[in-house]
């Protein structure tokens, strides 16, 4: 479906697989009138110039013409880019950004503030493990939550970015900064760590050979790899900004782990068959909420490719 | 494609996904002249007889025609039904089960051994989440591996179920009992606990509710979630047969864990880096060896769903 443009004209600061697909989504849904699109990067540039996915593709960011100005690199080098962006924004205009972690981001960026532009924190619940603007769609962000962290939701900046991105196909969700961090630690951070270290641990076994471990990773372990073959820059920059949460809900999961550990060693089968009974409900509330496929195995035939 | 039948009888115990699926393949690829199930279960066996997988269902276990008995039951069950079946089967026949526990099931059931019966460990990889004969489906083996553990892998009684394997659709590999416990405990039995760990701790956040979880699942927690909705009685027989290796690598495990932890807490970026990095040839590996879908995401389409 077509919209009325929400913005006149957007930037967007990046050209990754989230900056890219905001791209093709505006046009794909009709979101924004003009969308032009830089990145400091000259081979990412030269990628979007072939995709033409924007109606410009700029070599330098220059913000003094976009109402919406949406900052789509890792983390770690948002809130600089921020402060650069500011300094030629024009008054009246938003600037957002989409990184998975917001409180670091949000307080960084508040005292740099000139009077009539506002800042939203911006985290859009999707993306999957391939980087770049090649791997960019513009149905990305069709029927996923986005979370939005503005000083006040009731703004007329902060309701117009919430229409952007149902505009983009988003079910929007406002949320508090620090919230948001612990949430995403809970159900994004700490199964990224859990299944960077699995990946690690499985290939640094000295009895168990990796052409092994290939071999037989479709019973349980190749899912883990799909998880830990995300951006790694990005990821990186993840962990630095959201240590507190992260070391929160990671200290937990070691409890937890260990309590397993400790059924495993001792042969408490009562403790085992509870713990793993518990854990269908939430999969079942997953599946109805439309957040996974019921499908098997998530519907993949492995085998059907290789014939 | 049709095979001249490997064996003229066999008898299935266990119609659980595995035993079915076992039945509807023998029909599919020929693999057998006539196959016979039963389950304890009256449920399961009136199941059966619905779905029409096999020539009979049986009420009783009677292995005194079978060439091939195939025990398709949970672990911890295996070693007994074993040996009760041993005393009535035919001289020449083979026994053989699908556990993903080898060592412990070899070590009890050869004691019980009449001349003349062999028994030969089976553990095809290959699964979904799902369980109960109306999971299981004739592909499910298609380019799998399947892993015998014979006492002796030139007997002839081996050879013969390596192609009965093979006219189901499996590759085969012969491997020692333990070290396929280590190999299996290191791709499968650790990322089960793993994720049975991960989906206890996140259902008991007390900071963040459960919608919370569900509603924000798709930036990585869901797929432990469906790793984690496997069947939790065979789970349970896993750790408890598998204990030594299973601590083994749990113990390497905790440890790159408490590593990451480390790098987190102290704000080690070029660690986590080099670790995020590190992961991603693995990953390629299991691609190109036809053992996952390239597909981003699994290729899953949730958002279609809901239209």
């Amino acid at each position: 479906m077509r919209n009325t443009p929400v913005y006149e004209n957007i930037l967007i600061v990046g050209g990754g697989l989230i900056g890219s697909s905001i791209a093709r989504a505006c046009r794909e849904y009709g979101a924004a009138a003009r969308v032009v699109m830089t990145d400091r990067d000259t081979a990412v540039r030269t990628s979007l110039r072939g995709l033409d996915i924007c109606d410009e593709v700029s070599d330098e960011a220059n913000p003094a013409d976009a109402d919406l100005v949406i900052i789509a690199v890792p983390p770690g080098s948002i809130a600089d880019t921020a402060k650069a962006l500011l300094l030629h924004m024009k008054p009246g205009a938003t600037l957002t950004d989409v990184g998975s972690v917001k409180a670091d981001v949000v307080d960084n960026i508040a005292p740099h503030l000139p009077d009539g532009i506002e800042f939203i924190g911006g985290h859009p619940i999707a993306g999957t493990e391939q980087s770049g603007p090649e791997a960019g769609f513009a149905s990305l962000f069709t029927d996923r939550w986005c979370i939005l962290t503005p000083a006040d939701a009731q703004s007329a900046a902060a309701q117009t970015l919430e229409k952007f991105w149902q505009a983009l196909g988003s079910r929007v969700e406002f949320m508090d900064a620090k919230h948001h961090d612990l949430v995403l630690a809970t159900t994004s951070h700490l199964p990224h760590l859990i299944a960077y270290a699995l990946v690690g641990t499985a290939t640094d076994m000295e009895t168990v050979t990796r052409g092994e471990v290939v071999k037989y990773s479709a019973a349980g372990f190749r899912d883990f790899t799909r998880i830990a073959a995300s951006n790694p820059i990005m990821w990186r920059d993840v962990f630095l900004q959201n240590k507190d949460a992260v070391l929160d809900v990671l200290g937990r999961y070691i409890e937890d782990l260990t309590a397993l550990k400790k059924a495993v060693r001792w042969g408490d089968g009562d403790t085992l068959l509870k713990e793993f009974t518990k854990t269908r409900d939430i999969r079942t509330r997953i599946i109805d909420a439309g957040q996974d496929s019921p499908e098997p195995n998530f519907g993949r035939d492995v085998a059907g490719e290789e014939d």
